[in-house]
């Protein structure tokens, strides 16, 4: 059993997060923080939780947290927010799983030029595991520090590993057409999110700008061993929850879908929240909404030589608090999966 | 041709009027005012304008309206804040729409109750007439100073208005359930109206205490020329536009479907925009969204001592901005209709 | 261990049943049936369940489902449908969750009025409890065939009960209006419930005739030991899943909140799943959706005579299938709240 | 004045083109038909109808539409159903806009195959002109035929010409990517179109093999006047109206976004229902919805070699009905925006 603060509570990752672990057998939760004008117990902010949580939301401080015993602190604040935070309870030995997305970048002046600021924590970069268990089980497995992984960077590189791992993508730039239901953008007040301007509406937004674009371009590059040229375009879309990202990749040669199949398969055979789905057949977001799951299907172009791969997954869940709930029970020991099925 | 102000551009309503206005003979759009932290013009705001209307929205400052010489002003701002603009246009002789609600209540002190503050232009709300044309047509055509009613009102008294002014109701309590969509609460960021809270969810809101309560009591009591007891109850439902009226209403004695469709249909022969459904229909928010239509059907309890009426408007048009346009047609001495089919 | 017959597993009950049951420590689905052209896996028609259950869906047919040895079937059948198969399982010794309308009304000829065909298997009607455990919890413990409540009638059902049974309500008309989402109406395809159709719109719809009227009536009549004269209004609104029910009672006399509140909680004070909301506070289908629980909130009129109140339901869970799990639960000897929390 | 049936007046396009004509100053429409059980008044299929038009729908019978004496008929029928009709009114003499794809495409095979049928009235096709006004207008003007385009190729055409029609784009595949409401399935009952199916859920479908995929090859080869290679992925939204379409180009060389704007700006100079946005914005399905303008912008990749184009059109206007009624003015030589506006 591990004691646990999450920091954060009252947002759409925070909640999640205290959803999943209310069920998990081996977590405690002892601390909740937010950002509130007085102490309001979780269960006001959220009334599905009476009964089952009522515990306060307290302010964050870190003095605070620690005298509570808490083996291991979910980051779920804001960018620029956590990276105080994460390095002070990092000195102080706690395990760190940070879903803002101040520790996922390795080049700090590409951090610094995408999320508008000075990175004072460098030190602390090294140190942090990107957490996407597809790629990284073993080094989370050994690690205390977890940067979790952005939602559409989750759906995005998942959908095209197998291709830049074994080098069957041609050198061309990847295509990236990603769709996100509103949730993703996070609870808060703003003009572009309200019900009246979401609804009945679809939009491209941060064309080439998207601040999930070099940190997808990072990992793959990672993979291949070399620059990989991506090219991703966000679109919002009037569901609350999910991500649908259609990829296109070229190929070095002809492929069949059987084969692709196969590598997609082989590749992701210890993976146990990655399902790929059969010839002719796509996920969609009901598929795997509320759930940790991300469902990959694959089809070709007629003259086989690109490869449309649609992903999808729960923005909030695998691609923010039951990834992050994935990479505690990797990082504390626990089954991959507790909790989380 | 009226040279026209619309102050409070960038809101739904402020939009919508301008949309109208657009298709409107004997309108000119001189002035546009708007909260922004710089001169915006109003088609940066709402593209769908581009090339019909370039006007760049300014601050509202009253002797800037006034150089313009504009002969209307449409008041979309919110309330408490249109009490002084529209005493100071009312001063310069200008016609005045309002579409807040600081004159629709002619007890001074319900509405410093309902609204929590002071009214300091009490001498304003008796010049003041309520802008519903179906109750007063006549002293609409004869004023320069309406006061626009409220989405909810407007969808509740004329659900029930022939059966008060006809003394048919019993002295029950009349329940009015109205189920409105998101843009009834304005074009603002507030945590409640964003789409992650509003889609998938329902709730009732403010019972017994909302604003709209008093506006309707008011209207119905004085056409029934004694108190009308009533129970308002608003809810929230994830629809962009639209106002479903459910009014349940117990008669004096029995009464048969058809007497109460000849009724209804005699009380709005001079109404242009009610639309009496035959029996056995009833209105849906389709029918009426984007026009300033209030569609009214009407059923039986089985007994034939209860009366079921559902109205159905849009709460940008019928329920404020068309609302608006045809109350500056009958200010004006134009049709009607004109502009708004 | 229980073996389990799941017949109608391709609805939207069916499905939610299905979920429910793969999470139950005590439930095995030895068969699923289901209307299809050929034998289909229930994880092709619904890609979640792919890994957890793979059994193709079957015809239909009595002595297949005998042969495999179940001990209880839940029909997730067409109203009309189900009557002959629940007779069948029956005789067979079988325990039978029903879950469509056969055998809810105790009137024959009121249930031939309202579904419109004769009941054929009049006989068992009498064996048969009607399954909503905060009424008849012991009654549903000591029988083998339950009739599943209608969507609306529990929502209904439960926001008035504890007045009913007080004899707190006055005899006049207690008014119902309920608000639904579009699954309530099954997984069908008809051209009213396609999404071009019910997307940003809202109706009432059978108003007066709806059959789950008389379901209603005839509870709130047991309770009360007298006929209860209701108006139930169903409305569709755009969601997914939920009701939402304001039911509007008449009091005897001048109430308090706090008295109401507190006659609530301790009426169902026994009721797992009712959770009762504090005073200010009503529920919204975000806080129950995806669970089992119906929350209750209450308002007051002016002047103290009229009482408002809120349910709040999942249709497809209390409002179907988990209801009908929680009947199994209790017809088995189980913990009433296993596999639904 | 021109006399007008539109055939096929019950689906979502009949009923667009209804409400187009009837604030069209230069049609009268005569004949509806529909299949229907009885012959119902289209106010009744559609109440915002009534009062406006109160005509019968008819079965659609060659010779009882001939004697009403209509000059031009629209065709609003199935794919297969409009062949036969559209070959017979052009025999007698009336211009023909026909909505369905029997005309669209030149080679039979492609027809035959991606449409499953055979075509039985091939000599039509060369008599028969693509409605796409911003390629074709001369050729409309002078033609009594015209296939009216589909709504994907539209928004995805439009969003690609004018840089193939430069010869700037790279012989590279062209990515389409888009995203429609669910109105562009058409009014029917079907399984898959239902809210609780559609809502809350995003799919890409028929990926590589959509039947709107050869039609936007034929034009875009056309233009280039060689084989141009796309790959064409629709998405399914829960939205009721609109596609947004965001297209991937590779650049014969490295561009800048103002001269690429420029010459798009140049290319559409005589299209009047396009919008070239400026530098730094994008269309959204708010901007056009309800009009039948087609909203245009672009961005660039950062290595300036790719450029996203971003097209947003609302598919029973500029995608339908809308592009029909423009294709109409055009044969008749009315002003092409008459009516549209």
């Amino acid at each position: 059993m591990i004691n646990i603060a999450v920091c954060g509570a009252t947002g759409y990752t925070g909640y999640e997060i205290i959803k999943i672990l209310l069920r998990h057998p081996k977590a405690h939760i002892k601390v909740l923080t937010a950002k509130l004008d007085k102490p309001t117990k979780i269960s006001e902010e959220f009334p599905e939780l009476k009964g089952k949580i009522d515990l306060a939301c307290e302010e964050l401080v870190v003095n605070h947290v620690l005298k509570k015993k808490v083996d291991l602190v979910f980051l779920a604040l804001p960018h620029r927010v956590s990276m105080e935070y994460a390095s002070r309870f990092i000195d102080k030995g706690k395990i760190v799983i940070d879903l803002s997305a101040d520790f996922r970048i390795k080049d700090v002046k590409v951090y610094e030029k995408y999320y508008g600021q000075k990175h004072i924590y460098k030190d602390y970069i090294t140190r942090c595991v990107y957490g996407l268990p597809e790629l990284y089980k073993n080094r989370i497995q050994r690690t205390r520090f977890v940067a979790n992984p952005g939602c559409y960077p989750t759906g995005s590189i998942l959908a095209v590993a197998p291709l830049i791992a074994k080098k069957i993508a041609a050198k061309d730039t990847i295509i990236l057409d990603a769709k996100s239901g509103a949730t993703g953008a996070g609870r808060k007040a703003a003009l572009g999110l309200i019900f009246g301007e979401v609804a009945e509406n679809l939009m491209a937004y941060k064309v080439g700008v998207h601040q999930h674009s070099p940190e997808i371009t990072q990992e793959l590059s990672t993979l291949a061993g070399k620059e990989v040229d991506i090219l991703f375009t966000p679109h919002l879309v009037p569901i609350r929850r999910g991500i649908l990202t259609t990829a296109y990749v070229s190929l070095n040669k002809k492929a069949d879908l059987s084969s692709l199949l196969r590598l997609y398969r082989s590749f992701y055979k210890n993976a146990p929240f990655v399902k790929i789905y059969d010839e002719g057949l796509l996920p969609q977001i009901h598929d795997i909404v509320n759930t940790n799951y991300c469902g990959i299907g694959l089809a070709l172009s007629l003259d086989k030589k690109k490869v449309i791969i649609v992903s999808a997954i729960d923005n909030l869940l695998k691609g923010a608090s039951g990834q992050a709930v994935q990479n505690m029970n990797l990082a504390c020991g626990f089954p991959e999966t507790m909790g989380l099925e």
